[in-house]
């Protein structure tokens, strides 16, 4: 790989970054009512400024990490997950914002998970790792805002699942944020969904190399299931109409020739396959289970009836909420949900639904409309200066 | 299993259905080029007239068969798959038609397939299973017409992958059928089906029980594998509207109480499950992947410079194309374009767009205006009488 002069950096980077982490000196008391010793990794973007009063937090979504912007090397080949919203002069300025990007516990880069060790056995926690809820990360993340001595957030920000953290951050901690801006979410999941969910997990777990989770004991892990996982999240992720301009019925091998007894491979198939593999090679299989079990339980409303305006009737924060109009899996009425909600609850709300023919990728992605909303919702937050 | 008296079958039943069985005396040269020795298993219901122009063959879809209507036998529990729509008095009316419903090659209830055996190593054929097309089972389909003494079909009927069939027809043997009815399909499958259909191949192939397709040498089958195909089939031809009002997020087991650590089991997850496991009781994993590639393969219009009008230039039957709103994989769009391209080649069509909130098993489902319009249009079709 060619090294990158620092001055290569594009100019509107937050440049390298370097992840730090913090150790909890107590156990943490989760949603499950288990007690889990607890590190977080996380990287910081811009400055916190005297008052105190410019931060802004990101929670990530199912596969996502702490490393959110910026480059960890000068030699680094690609920047953070969300680098195209976050920098100086993005939407999320980090010349007015100092942003917190974390991995959350259950995570697995580097994050307390299930790949951790368990002091108790002195071996990986695998399918012993409690099981977690969106509150639990909520939770964490506000131990963390207190150690880094920040009281109020200016925004807590998050797309998809982390869209679901930031309504739950709302209703948790009504006082400690002053807007919540929730991309492409839901108040909970659909049986659909959840289905698509189940059949990850089948996956998974149905792999003969999952041993009942403790595949790292086995010096193992489940690839091939966590392969057909991902393969399954990305289709849902993407429109169709997306798929069908980026590969049509494209051959990459075989053809459709008479006499031809071959298998024909298709150029999608071959996408797939590969953006399966590689994800096997980065993320845990037991990480993947707890986040989309997360996924599944969450329901903003539950605990309130099941009346949605309800469970935002104690939030004082202001809203953006944004959709995107092919997004299936986490559709725009999904949004609208949210923005009815906010407005029976007597909330200030703002809602976009942006054109796009990405899916629920869309969210990850620069499309000039979501950056120039983002960017005029983002400034209209009064940091004093 | 209660007997059930041949009195007490359904008054419009075409009652009990014994299934026949043809060997062709010579192996049938398929488009790869391979020769095959052919058996298949059928049925009919309604009786020839004497004009013999009163026949109506039935394709069937992914995982169908021969059985399309009545019972095998007086405890049998539930008819055929399309039962609803074949009978007395029914839209496909056998006291009118004729109707014949065959196992297609490639198939696992009794046609020659990927289970029987290949004479010439005394083994199951498994993955040495010649790679089929449409237009392989429209030959054997004409093969069997031939035997039955029927020199043309009053209609071809199919939906989905049977679709597929019907419009081969059309093309392949213009002069050998008058109506063509093709419902809830598509002139060649999207990316995205593709795509899904990719992930149900990889869950197959990696299951190490499939052992590279000859799973029944080692007295076993890739079960897990073909599960969870199945799975991602039933979520995708299920419309998500359907899911939500059949499973909402009710829970089989565990509670979202605070304090529990046990996994929430949703509704929706363990029907999937059970719906999976039954289909690998009852399917052959090579012959899924033989059916998920011909449907991959199909493109009527390849041959005709992607010009879909063209493909029906020299076809002389008439049309009726039929979908449902929320079938998303083989939406409304796709038989719109069958229509627009029959409408440009100067073709009779009739199309109707079925208000359904079933997704793509509406085709298989008692709805009242499909059966209406179904109906109108058979009773349509001149058979003299």
């Amino acid at each position: 790989m060619p090294l990158r002069p620092f001055a290569a950096l594009p100019q509107d980077s937050v440049g390298i970054v370097i992840p730090q982490q913090i150790d909890f000196p107590e156990p943490v008391l989760l949603s499950s009512g288990r007690a889990l010793p607890v590190r977080i990794v996380y990287e910081t973007y811009g400055t916190l400024n005297a008052a105190r009063n410019n931060a802004v937090l990101i929670c990530h979504a199912l596969s996502g990490h702490h490393h959110a912007a910026g480059y960890h090397s000068a030699s680094d080949d690609k920047p953070g997950w969300w680098d195209t919203y976050i920098g100086p002069g993005k939407p999320i300025d980090t010349n007015r914002f100092f942003v917190v990007s974390l991995n959350n516990i259950g995570g697995c880069n580097g994050s307390t998970g299930p790949a951790s060790i368990n002091p108790e056995t002195g071996k990986a926690w695998g399918p012993d790792f409690p099981k977690l809820r969106v509150r639990d990360w909520v939770k964490t993340q506000a131990m963390l805002m207190d150690a880094l001595g920040i009281g109020v957030w200016a925004a807590v920000i998050g797309g998809s699942l982390g869209g679901m953290q930031a309504m739950r951050w709302c209703v948790d901690y009504p006082d400690r944020l002053r807007h919540c801006v929730a991309i492409a979410s839901a108040m909970k999941l659909s049986a659909q969904n959840i289905a698509f969910n189940e059949i990850a997990r089948q996956a998974i777990t149905s792999d003969p190399d999952f041993h009942d989770g403790r595949y790292l004991d086995h010096n193992t892990s489940p690839r091939k299931g966590l392969a057909i996982a991902r393969m399954v999240g990305h289709v849902t992720y993407l429109s169709s109409d997306a798929m069908g301009q980026k590969f049509g019925r494209d051959l990459r091998s075989g053809t459709f020739e008479p006499g031809n007894d071959a298998k024909v491979e298709f150029q999608v198939g071959s996408y797939l396959r590969y953006q399966g593999e590689s994800f096997s090679d980065r993320f845990d299989a037991n990480t993947y289970l707890l986040m989309t079990q997360a996924l599944d339980y969450f329901d903003l409303a539950r605990e309130f009836n099941d009346n949605p305006a309800s469970a935002f009737a104690k939030t004082s924060s202001r809203f953006m909420v944004i959709s995107f109009t092919t997004d299936w899996r986490f559709s725009p009425e999904r949004s609208r949900e949210i923005a009815n909600a906010l407005i029976r609850a007597g909330k200030s709300v703002s809602y976009a639904e942006i054109d796009s023919e990405y899916g629920h990728d869309a969210f990850l992605i620069p499309i000039e409309r979501y950056q120039k909303v983002l960017s005029a919702y983002m400034r209209s937050i009064d940091i004093g200066a």
